[in-house]
């Protein structure tokens, strides 16, 4: 039998306060919402390896068995990685100018990389960055050191 | 030019308290850490579609510019899909026997499924889900009706 747990991630879900308004969001970024698998009360979009949906915060942390809190740091940060420092400052401006917000401009890091940061409506972080030390195989996807 | 900000997720980072111990948790449930890419301060998990990252809490807050807020509901949840239920049941139990807390019984859904949560030990949320209106690919990843 395969491993039961395997190291792998099926599909993110974000909890959002509104999903009208966040799926409009993603799709001001060019994101295709799958017209087959969303309702009025989710949205499902297929990423490049995975599937991000968004979903009602409340119903969401209800589904999971969590009490709701009030929105803050979720402890955890998406990221997209880049081939350049200039596709950092491209999709971080793309990111911005479709409603996201500023957290971090980009610039060079401690690590020897170049990354900012945005959060989208609900506060959701994303890294947008370049690591020279991690490199992107042929289909963007990041290879990481042996 | 490629879109600049793609439908895609390259890399996860979860915050933890403690990335030694979060660290052990995984790599219990059979999970690789690169040993090229971590460090004592943060653990990279190759994933089959995406990289996973453990890294402090406080500290990943600080990176993205946000205010580091008490643990709750992150307003997100990771999931996994899974070809049945019996692969459903067998993933929550190798979770909580690996140290995993278990959030929500895996059941029939309101949608026609089979889902249950476990949540790390710094309370991230894994579902684990069988959804016979998503099917899986060959290599095990979702595929969204169009």
């Amino acid at each position: 039998m395969a491993q039961p747990f395997a190291a792998s991630v099926s599909l993110i879900t974000l909890g959002v306060s509104d999903v009208a308004r966040s799926t409009a969001f993603y799709e001001r970024l060019g994101w295709r919402r799958s017209a087959g698998a969303s309702t009025d009360e989710v949205s499902f979009f297929a990423l490049e390896s995975l599937v991000l949906a968004l979903w009602s915060r409340a119903e969401l942390a209800a589904d999971a068995g969590l009490a709701d809190t009030p929105p803050g740091f979720g402890g955890f940060a998406l990221a997209q990685n880049k081939p350049s420092e200039e596709a950092v400052d491209a999709a971080l401006a793309a990111a911005v100018a479709g409603g996201g917000r500023l957290l971090k401009p980009a610039a060079r890091t401690s690590w020897g990389g170049y990354s900012g940061y945005f959060a989208d409506l609900d506060s959701h972080p994303w890294e947008i960055a370049h690591n020279p030390f991690f490199p992107l195989d042929a289909t963007g996807r990041v290879t990481l050191p042996a």
